[in-house]
């Protein structure tokens, strides 16, 4: 028996055609569930179709570990990929950092009072530094320094890791190494970074330098899921800040902390609740 | 035989309970309808289901005059009030105006551009003094002033004037006047106002003069649909402006009528494309 | 000797007339200070000028406690009332809360981070909750539970406490306690409170829920100078987030929490920086 | 005797040193001018100092073409350049477009109801498409088709108009062909174009394609005026809108073409205001 408000999501892509949103809501509806939030979209350029549905678990006569396998052939016949997910299972989330904080202390802060809806067994930096600050909200922090010599080395130990702990989501908070291919190839569409600009303006290395360069009237922050091209993955969440000639590089790098803070937390929100589908290099978001 | 890329356009509302989402797209699916966006919203506290499903008519086996009737029967069984539209009825839509031009012109624009999916084919006013711009759209203009002795009058030749246009909607686009209680009951959520304020701030008369003298570093504009209490009917769409002190009174006119346009723009957009409902005193907008 | 760097702030206010921008501006000059920034602001509807100069005191040939002194003849003949600041004056912030620990955490971490020019040495609360919060910033944190019999008792020892501290600036961080008139008319545009809407929409208890019920599609927080009339006080930063029908009351009240500690925090930021000046209800805010 | 009302606008820039405030300001007084607002900006990395003083003539002693004179003594011992406007000259601008209207016509409307302070005596495009817009509001409108063979000779005439028609600024309004250098040469910081995206992001065509393609959830505007490096000028104002999934290409065109209205508005009512001032390849803009 289902605890009383627990919910399923199932995520559903595949190509667009007549009775898949009937065929989808009658399944959920056979079997006794009662459908909470459903939400799609049409590629019409692609003929793509997206599917987010959640119903709650009470009187869903399906055990969970059933749920998929029912599922299937009706998937299969409209030639969709598909995905269940639980609202009470808590997904296990990495943060890696560098030097600065303020994302990280942010964060954590989100995770504790239970606003971001996982738990963070470690966090992972090139550096010593924020140790105590993660101590503090009684994470355990560890330190890979990464060299041109030791980076593949380290990539494995840190790959070991996050397998040992069973993480589920990686997030770079202002972590400042380029990861891999190999590393971030393990982590496809589960690896969220922030950036400093409204990409695609100002990707690359100290885009508030560029931005006070180039005299913008407005700097921007974006969460996007890491791909192997530096700052090219699935743009998840951006929002921007005015400037005016009055703000240094130092008071843009003053607001664009703000900027980073909000719009990476609500980027890996909407992922922790199962509302970001990725299809291409683009992402479609369910609010 | 529909045209290709009209679509159909079915709203429902009725308390909440399973199987309406399957029951709904089910009975598009039967009658070989391709839904291309489907959105709903449950209000938890009231128990209360809204949808709004659009699909192509291509294909589609049942006759336009025949949908309402084939329909009403599941809609009995579930309780659901239920409206159907469709994307190729073009809307005849009335502007009421005093003597500020800044919105209508720009409503004007929007329509003949074909931005708005809507015919005008009056404008009314209090004042004649925006004929030769009414007139420099193609658009014809007649003068109602109101006084106190001649506002039942005035109203009852307005309301035929309307009546005879076979008018779906009124836009009081900076209308100074106030309309009675019985002109109002006329056009149940079928009259869009645009206030200058983010209400509920500023109710009433000269907002922007209120606002100066607060102090405010926000301003704002409100589109609703007008009920019998002033400034009191559902929202359908707010923005806001920053001002600093050195904003004068003429400067928050100024940033206030670029607020309105767009936002009033957006809220009759909105109900043009069938995408707002109302429930209580609250809009449910489907973007 | 003045150290490289440091500044003085000398803010003036009285009545329009000719000559006051060259007597200023003429005086800083004649004593050998260099202008970093000079900003003014005539409102002209009372005939009031307002103005905030900023000079290097290296190479200023009076000393810091002999500015006042020399300037003052020249503000008597204009009938202006002034202060003078300096930059390295590093002020002392009592921040008074309830349960809620948003707002006092993003500040203790600004403050820590050094954003904030300032030093906290106490908090103040009617609970018990948050002590280990400010204790995790090394901050002392004192509980004056209040209720109809002990306020005017604990109201007594908060003011003794805050005195004892040299305290500058009150910050309420989303404290829940209204506080006498008593205690407000000691700390006349030195106490900063944040209330959760755009004011003067939804003052008073709870208004996330008013939001909600009214359906807005904007909310808000605004950061105030408080006075003796609750919610009324002189405007100091206002921002905004945009809603939907599909925000409960719980999402509002989550995104309201974003927006409370960048509206408070700009609001202490500006303020500690001598950049808000008070007159009638408003402010000026030279940023 | 000059005008009630009527102000004087000094423009200032040069290397930073002390005195500057206090000269200028005293310049003003002695000959018995109030000083309405006063701005200044300092670029502490190129020692650069610009500021931009308005004050009434009534009351000033000077004659209008004696002002100029009477300053540059003062001018040259500081090493500055500066230029002297006044508030009642009524500055001539050309609009350019090609087929979309949308800015034309928000244009036109602004700069009849007195918005922006100026006369429009012609617009120029290279096509015919827009002639009765143009028309409706009593502007000469012609056409200069260009090819590549007649861009030579067509640019000519065109810049031979403009001198007959004595115009101070340009204004590219969705103007669709790229001039010359020589051309642009001719307008130095008095040609500002509206590009439709936030610059320096989607540089080039179609920026509405390239932002779809990438997936952002922002779009923006940027009005900037023109230099021989295409879309790289000195930004004067941008402004953003939210986008999402469901945005087509259709919808990131409509909602830019509000974005585009406004912001090219804002920076020719800044620009005509004499509130830019242009250094290396960014503006001061004093609100």
């Amino acid at each position: 028996m289902a605890e009383p408000g627990v919910t399923a999501v199932l995520l559903v892509s595949g190509p667009d055609q007549k009775g898949l949103v009937a065929a989808v809501s009658d399944f959920i509806y056979r079997h006794g569930g009662n459908i909470r939030t459903a939400d799609q979209h049409t590629d019409f350029e692609q003929r793509l179709f997206l599917q987010r549905v959640e119903w709650e678990l009470a009187g869903f006569d399906l055990p969970r570990d059933g749920i998929a396998d029912t599922f299937r052939p009706l998937a299969e016949r409209f030639g969709m990929s598909f995905d269940v997910r639980f609202s009470d299972h808590v997904p296990r989330v990495a943060i890696f950092v560098s030097r600065l904080d303020h994302c990280l202390q942010d964060l954590l802060w989100r995770f504790r009072s239970g606003e971001l809806p996982a738990e963070v067994p470690l966090v992972i930096s090139n550096h010593p530094d924020l140790r105590a600050l993660a101590g503090s909200f009684g994470v355990n922090y560890y330190v890979h320094p990464v060299t041109l010599e030791t980076k593949a080395v380290e990539e494995e130990a840190m790959l070991a890791r996050l397998r040992a702990e069973k993480v589920d989501l990686v997030v770079l908070a202002r972590y400042m190494q380029v990861l891999s291919d190999r590393f971030v190839a393990a982590w496809p569409n589960r690896m969220i970074n922030i950036h400093h600009s409204f990409l695609p303006a100002f990707a690359g290395a100290r885009p508030h330098h560029q931005a006070y360069a180039r005299g913008v009237k407005v700097i921007g922050a974006t969460a996007h899921y890491v791909t192997s091209d530096l700052d090219e993955g699935p743009i998840i969440e951006q929002d921007v800040a005015r400037v005016s000639h009055r703000d240094s590089v130092h008071d843009l790098v003053r607001k664009g902390r703000d900027l980073e803070k909000v719009v990476l937390a609500r980027a890996v929100n909407l992922h922790l609740r199962h509302r970001v589908l990725v299809y291409g290099n683009k992402t479609v978001v369910f609010e």
